[in-house]
């Protein structure tokens, strides 16, 4: 893999990476949204609302870092199909929250230390916002640069999205209220619900600009599912180690709503145990890739590395 | 355009290849849909309960009419480009009847004679399903068979569905409760809600295999606009002369609901009138396309035929 010209410029240091591309991802997502002005303005301001002013943005992050490492960054069009592979996942996540928050589904108030979406608004313009994100995402990857790619990035998008993955990730978790999941139950929920995206994020990046051998592959899907699950598995962790005004959100809310968590299942030493565990195989995964994955090495680092 | 194959097998008369539209339509939408006994299988029951089993499959049909006059239908790979889109259309529209007829939209509690997905699951599950439709639309439309022209197709139906087409359609519908709209605002949110949908049905048919020259292009889109407004404009007429029984669905919601239809807003003679212009439209614009264009022609009729 070549070294990639446009990310020389950025600061060399993870922190600073980091902020940059944060700052990328939230100006091209400012740029696929509607404007507020454009009708229907109160779909639209609440689209933006949703979606702009906050999160980790973790889902582009793997993304820019997959892309990275396979050198997409190096042209202009490479750079905006790791650009609109970035707005799709994030648009997925945030349709995604709007619609978990409904008081249908988790009925939370609080995200990211705001009202939620159908409190901000209404519960039928949550509906709709999370709906209509859902189809921007789909349009943005499709008019990415390389149509004959497009159609393979939408693909994977789409079934990490669908009932095989991350809504029915959701739908097994609400079946899962008030039962006590034996771990590999769970850990095939949270693979499905938050893993598969997460995952999805990677390979979009990784594959934006050609298709990476079967060996190269192979560990970027182990690197993905490692991180993916670690991801779920740190946040139970910090949810039961961590106070509401710092988390952003509700703290406690799974066992609130008597739902199986990886620490009531596992127990807190095992579970901060298993973080460390999918840190080691994902720096195994990592270490069959190069130097140009110090990126996704720092990301797992960062997801990781806080919850033990 | 050349004859289309496969269909030469079909019924000639307009009923028949009806039936047998239908019928592949049915069969192509079962054939991806996930069964009911893959996990989870709640969620995969509900979604083939939203889908299966009824329906005019108006929007399917205009896929395969459109599909013929471009001579899809005489290659495996055309046929199966019209399976994906008409399936592709048809799970959208699934999606949207689920969220429409939920609690915090129009709360209705029948659709096609049947309890509707809330009603016959819960409120948690109407909400997935129709997110993991949608994800399956793009999902089958991205995997069809000619990956070049499937992220145009992708892009295509994505901004239909989305803010400026059907959801956006379905924001300014739900602003207009209680509201005595003008007709052209009246015309434009239902050529957002019901129309873009019916227009990408025939332009994916159209599109399949290859892009039309820019006049038949028009001629198309000037068809599927008159198509796409008259379908409302009946179906307003219909909810006010037809009884629920007959509809398979509660008659007058629109104006129960204190929505404007087209029949409150330009009284009942212009409305019958504006469907006999919509229809002489639609004619018109079909001239241009030749013979082959008999099957589109045959659903202007059978659609628009009935009002007036």
């Amino acid at each position: 893999m070549s070294a990639v010209a446009s990310f020389d410029a950025a600061p060399s240091d993870f922190t600073g990476w980091m902020k940059t591309t944060r700052g990328r991802a939230e100006a091209a997502l400012d740029r696929v949204l509607p404007a507020a002005t454009v009708v229907p303005t109160k779909l639209h301001d609440a689209m933006r609302y949703a979606t702009l002013g906050g999160g980790k943005r973790v889902r582009a992050m793997l993304v820019y870092a997959a892309g990275a490492w396979a050198g997409a960054d190096g042209t202009p069009a490479g750079a905006a199909c790791l650009d609109a592979a970035a707005c799709a996942v994030e648009l997925i996540h945030a349709y995604s929250l709007v619609h978990d928050d409904l008081p249908s589904m988790d009925d939370d108030d609080l995200r990211r230390g705001q009202p939620t979406v159908h409190v901000a608004y209404d519960e039928a313009t949550a509906l709709l916002v999370g709906d209509a994100l859902q189809a921007l995402a789909f349009e943005v990857l499709a008019k990415s640069s390389a149509p004959d790619r497009a159609a393979a990035q939408v693909a994977l998008l789409a079934s990490a999205s669908g009932s095989l993955g991350m809504a029915g990730g959701q739908a097994i978790d609400l079946d899962s209220v008030g039962k006590a999941l034996a771990w590999p139950d769970l850990e095939a929920m949270h693979r499905a619900k938050t893993g598969a995206l997460l995952r999805a994020a990677v390979m979009l990046g990784a594959t934006a600009v050609h298709t990476p051998g079967d060996r190269e592959s192979d560990a970027l899907a182990h690197y993905a599912a490692a991180v993916g699950l670690a991801f779920q598995v740190v946040d139970d962790v910090l949810d039961v180690e961590t106070d509401s005004a710092t988390l952003g959100k509700t703290a406690g809310k799974d066992a609130m709503h008597d739902k199986p968590t990886v620490v009531t299942t596992l127990g807190l030493d095992r579970a901060k145990t298993l973080a460390q565990t999918l840190h080691g195989e994902a720096d195994r995964a990592l270490s069959l890739l190069g130097d140009d994955a110090d990126r996704l090495r720092d990301i797992a680092d960062f997801i990781i590395g806080r919850s033990y």
